[in-house]
């Protein structure tokens, strides 16, 4: 039940210019007139709301390149990234990459180790960020507001604790308080396919998308899922595990507990077997494998005929359960062939019921590369500090 | 991205009138002190409110029992179920069955009837609503302000449109759009397990949780989702087929093109098939059976084992995909023996990783017995109603 009362004028305000930054943050840079229609306020109005944050080093201004249209053009109004600036974490299995994001979602600064052996203990990877983070914002001249840290694992949102992430061997780590503790700025800590998907929907291929599925693939498998516009969360901030869905029952065991888990039937491990490659390989021989396999469409299809299969019946069921207009897949699965993407979509399209209702869900790899989690690890730092600069 | 305004006078009373009446409607009657607690606003203002509302005869004002608190008691206020009434219809694969539900949630009057043969055909269904609407509003002398029509299918919202309502052999039906035309009132039409899911989330067992799951068992098997406090709907309005999650690949085929979903491991025909029944056996002689063996504990884990076992599985699925806090099992899963159903909820407890991390999901029959779809329709009809009486 939400309480209500009276919007005061000066509460009016603040929220205009939060929706303002916001939409300056995530669609880049704007005229005056653009941000107009997109807020449904007048121009005076958003004027005003612009040239106070101007005042506060926010945005700029600039005069655009002259145009076909008549008239005088609007102003382009510009986010500042160094006017707000978070800290990103992406923790993986293989390393732990750091970056600086500033408003605008352009990363400032970046920096990644990699973890084997003992570097992989909580404790020395929260000695390791501290320290980078340290290192990365004296060189850059910023200080960040708040922090995002993805992990690949079941993370509780309200105070930041790790339950389980089971590649890493990490349980009930305090990451957030003990990263707040000495950072002393607001540290938030997601589950890294639900930050692949908050990523995806705000800058990347899930753009637009109200409903849509993030599925990626590392050590293990993950997923997002975008609902009606908002981050599907879970009961008590725990997100759910796709990668868990069996599917394959009396299969291969996994270390959940189960068979025939879907991440025991297209993980990374799944791959390197259908490849032929040993399961430990490196991901470089994996992605090598996985391009020479792309230059002859027959072949990759043949090869990774029962591995497409898999992953196809996954998200049938991923469709068939959450109604996406969209699948983006991510990490490891971009790695995948063209052809074979296509196939499993068109599979997709043909064996799911509700896709069939819908009139045609889309499979599509991620357009993030690389950095999706670490984006969308400061996105959700932003979240919190856009509210308040 | 939402636009914003100034909130005047006028509309801050119009909202709070309206979420003044949601909590009467849903929560039942209350006194004034505990509305100024519940909604957050001060004493003057709620007898403002109810003052308007008594006056418009959607309430009624009555001096509670003497309590054993000092003091002058505060007055009840009651939602007057006539003052608001909307058309609830149920239309299931064996029959259909029409309420005209008060504000409040109190069934006025029902009718009810078979479906077999042509009596399926959507033709005489909407017919046959129609007159039996007609019938029940004139005996009890109340017209409604608007419809919801549950149908165990595909829907798409916007229009009420049945896409495909397979075990009706209904497909592309424009039931909202000819039942609106007919009764010029606004028709929602909706899937019946998410109406389910909605009922039980605003009056059943999944009551005060933000994240719950319902599956619900009839000729297929369906699911509705409340994800924080909302009904799930998936692109388009389609809400996702949850029966047809494959979890037994290569297993029976089922009507959608797939083999193994679970609705053909854990619908009715499964079920009949488990207990040595035909598999077109009636609900009677199904329920008979369920019953009698519901004594005898060992028995029912002995004979209905493997058919406890894929529902098991399909409920780990669930709840790692979603991370809900309860499932609430609905329809012919209630006439399940008790002994079972606890033996699969703790199944799911220790199989899902999900579960594990958020202490233990819930898994509990439905509290709204035959009559939860027909609740479920109600609410999505009073959603548009209580914005404007």
């Amino acid at each position: 039940m939400t309480s209500t009362s009276v919007a005061r004028p000066d509460e009016v305000r603040r929220y205009n210019r939060t929706t303002l930054l916001r939409v300056l943050h995530v669609g880049g840079p704007l005229t005056r007139a653009a941000l107009a229609t997109e807020l449904g306020l007048n121009r005076s109005t958003i004027k005003a709301l612009v040239d106070g944050l101007a005042e506060a080093g926010m945005v700029e201004e600039r005069v655009p390149r002259p145009g076909r249209g008549a008239g005088r053009p609007s102003l382009l109004v510009l986010p500042q990234p160094q006017a707000a600036v978070v800290l990103a974490v992406d923790v993986q299995v293989e390393h732990v990459a750091i970056a600086l994001v500033g408003l605008g979602g352009q990363i400032l600064g970046r920096n990644s180790w990699n973890l084997h052996g003992r570097t992989r203990e909580p404790d020395e990877v929260i000695t390791h960020i501290l320290e980078s983070t340290a290192v990365l914002a004296g060189d850059l001249g910023v200080r960040p507001m708040a922090a995002g840290i993805s992990v690949p694992g079941v993370v509780r949102r309200s105070d930041g604790l790790v339950r389980e992430a089971p590649n890493l061997r990490w349980s009930d780590v305090t990451l957030g308080d003990r990263l707040g503790a000495v950072l002393r700025i607001p540290v938030l800590v997601g589950n890294d396919a639900e930050l692949g998907a908050l990523a995806e929907h705000l800058r990347g291929a899930a753009r637009g998308a109200a409903d849509a599925v993030y599925v990626s693939a590392d050590v293990g498998v993950g997923g997002g899922v975008v609902a009606q516009g908002s981050s599907l969360r879970g009961a008590a901030g725990y997100v759910g595990e796709i990668g868990h869905m069996v599917i394959r029952p009396g299969g291969r065991g996994c270390y959940c507990g189960n068979q025939g888990c879907w991440e025991t039937e297209v993980g990374e491990a799944a791959l390197c077997r259908a490849l032929g490659l040993a399961e430990d390989s490196s991901r470089g021989a994996l992605v090598v494998e996985l391009r020479k396999l792309a230059e002859d469409p027959t072949a990759a299809l043949e090869r990774l005929g029962e591995f497409a299969e898999w992953l196809t019946l996954g998200l049938v069921n991923v469709v068939n359960l959450l109604g996406p207009e969209l699948v983006v897949l991510g990490d490891l699965f971009t790695a995948l062939p063209d052809t074979l993407v296509d196939w499993v979509g068109e599979q997709v399209r043909q064996r799911s019921l509700v896709s069939r209702a819908v009139g045609g869900v889309r499979v599509e790899p991620s357009a993030l590369g690389v950095d999706v989690k670490l984006l969308g690890a400061a996105e959700v730092a932003f979240e919190g500090v856009l509210d308040t600069v």
